[in-house]
């Protein structure tokens, strides 16, 4: 046989290697000291024992797996459930649960935007979304980021139906997108909005409600909403809200959700127990909120580069992917696990360590991470 | 404000009232007395205490989520055990588990398929995969179904880099891919050979080690596999199997591993102690392709149309979506669920009842499904 078909990669290995942009796997161990800043717990959820405690019954109860597609035997009457109060909690008519973020956000974008559809999205915009865009069989237009402004002159461009996408929190900087403004720009043109409300959820809004519900656009017949419940509901899977006639048309037409097995019993039942704990705590929504600025507030008193957190992501400009990947690392030889973000995950190409507020942060463990990631810094 | 923007989505549903394709979701309870041959729940498992069990345990100890993507916080040991384990047993190099057997496609597919390559593509391909094709930046050739000699055609059409992509079995008709036409073809030309073998697993092979390990492929160094968690192994997931230096680039190309959150523990675990049991107990595999053969058998004998089964998934042709519906509804209120495949679902337009065999079926069961599905015809 002659070379493997596949050899190209490792010329394509050797220069990531030449660019410091390797990433390599670190399985973590279930038990560790490190303060993890890392991670998108936002609320401290995923280890809760209610939440684990429900993702064990309900693998007990229903399986290990949903068995088959949502449409044949993959929908139990947990993921009902889990969607009527979805729905309910961030003030939609109706819910669809997916088997991640991901998928639901693919759904969303490739079922509302046939081919005839403008699509307009923020360039800084999540990769879910940007491959929700690159298969819908709409035309896509992709807008400077944040610019509602924009927004409108690209919907003024053309007649006919149009989209605009945009997260609601951005998971690089953490930034906010413009709501009101980018309502405004598609109203003005008839257009719908969908907003990703990932980094939202549990963090914006009353009682965690999200971003759509802090805006005033949830449950208004032209805003369609995705969620991850892998985040601040501390579990896998993702969701789509929006108007019935959405959701209906979602599970008629959706391939990520028609052609993928039902989101896993344990992982529906775990972010149930988590929507439940939050509506009972709605303080967590607010704590994680104000550990994300005190975070930002130590970081920048010591000089470093750091966003003002819209949500709970905190990032800080490093000087290069090296040294980001080195600043990283030395905090987590200090005992404190950050993220590190390199291209070419990071759209404007500039590396940054990226920290996590969680709702469960003490205010000494926030100075502990202050101290040690400025300590570290280079 | 004017008309919603998804106003038109009313008309849509009204012709798909009109045309019989109509999809609604049914909640199914935890238990019930259905005997289900609609799951993809192949070797019996998604309920056996072990896999419950593990899942649980799993949830317990890791949290109801991940966290995050694998590459910041979502990779734990589990994940590492598992992949670690999956490779071993269907002998692959390495593997690499994402949140959904969907997502392994889009991932395999768009890593191998840079702008430059061709990729020759079944017609009969699962849904994922032709995602895969789209979102990919190579061009994409769809030939025949099942037809090596059309493979060989395309790739001779281009000099530079190729990968031909199908399934290993179909989903639709649960034919096998004739693969050791495929990889000939490939081999001559120098391209690589990406099989989906989501309904493989657990069900062909020695002890249910898959397709690719059946037809001598696994292991090769122009070989990748992807297969689902989802199916055999009774939980949620995907994996990608194949070279170390396909492995590792996904890690650090592939999108939907990148920006994904990892895989629920939960989930991770349940599927590692499917795989585990399947190891102990290999006679399931085996099991379940005889109760295939048997319903097959069976359906034919009571003048039914149906393919013979090279794996589980038995499919028996319909005269029209319309009387799929009632035939499997009149078979669900004679006791015996069976999945109804129809438009858009089905690459010809042909509706189909499809049956699922499973290896914990009793011949009693599979007696008792020929007969309802029979006395339902229309
Ligand atoms: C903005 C945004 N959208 C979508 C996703 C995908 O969600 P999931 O991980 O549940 O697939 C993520 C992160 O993972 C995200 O940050
Ligand atoms: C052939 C094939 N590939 C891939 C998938 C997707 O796997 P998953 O459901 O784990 O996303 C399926 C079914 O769901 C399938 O039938």
């Amino acid at each position: 046989m002659p070379a493997s078909p596949f050899s190209w990669l490792d010329e394509e290995a050797r220069r990531r290697h030449r660019d410091g942009l390797v990433r390599t796997l670190r399985p973590r161990p279930a038990a560790s000291d490190l303060l993890d800043l890392a991670g998108n717990d936002y609320l401290g959820l995923a280890r809760h024992p209610e939440v684990t405690s429900a993702a064990a019954a309900a693998a007990r109860e229903w399986g290990g797996g949903a068995t088959g597609s949502r449409l044949v035997t993959g929908s139990t009457r947990l993921h009902a459930e889990l969607e009527g109060e979805l729905a309910a909690f961030c003030g939609f008519e109706a819910a669809l649960v997916l088997s991640s973020g991901y998928a639901a956000n693919l759904a969303a974008v490739t079922a509302l935007a046939p081919h005839g559809t403008l699509v307009v999205s923020d360039a800084g915009n999540h990769a879910s979304l940007i491959d929700g865009c690159r298969l819908a069989r709409g035309t896509t237009q992709v807008v400077p980021h944040a610019d509602p402004q924009a927004v409108r002159k690209a919907l003024g461009t053309r007649a006919g139906p149009a989209v605009a996408v945009s997260d609601t929190v951005f998971s690089v900087d953490g930034d906010a997108a413009p709501l009101a403004g980018l309502a405004a720009a598609c109203r003005a043109y008839g257009a719908g909005l969908v907003l990703d409300d990932a980094h939202g959820l549990g963090v914006l809004g009353a009682g965690g409600r999200g971003a759509p519900h802090a805006a005033g656009l949830a449950g208004a017949s032209d805003v369609v909403a995705t969620v991850t419940l892998s985040k601040s509901l501390g579990s896998q899977g993702g969701a789509v809200l929006g108007p019935a006639r959405v959701i209906d048309h979602l599970v008629n037409t959706a391939r990520t959700f028609i052609f993928d097995t039902g989101l896993a019993p344990a992982a529906a039942g775990a972010a149930l127990a988590a929507l439940r704990l939050l509506r009972r705590e709605p303080g967590r929504a607010g704590r994680v909120r104000a550990v994300a600025a005190a975070l930002h507030a130590g970081l920048t008193a010591e000089g470093l580069e750091a966003v003002r957190p819209d949500a709970a992501v905190v990032s800080v400009r490093a000087a290069s992917p090296e040294r980001a990947v080195r600043w990283a690392a030395d905090c987590r030889a200090a005992g404190v696990a950050v993220g590190c973000f390199r291209p070419p995950s990071v759209p404007d190409g500039v590396s940054r360590l990226r920290l996590t507020a969680r709702a469960d942060l003490t205010d000494a463990q926030v100075d502990r991470a202050v101290r040690v990631v400025s300590a570290a810094r280079r």
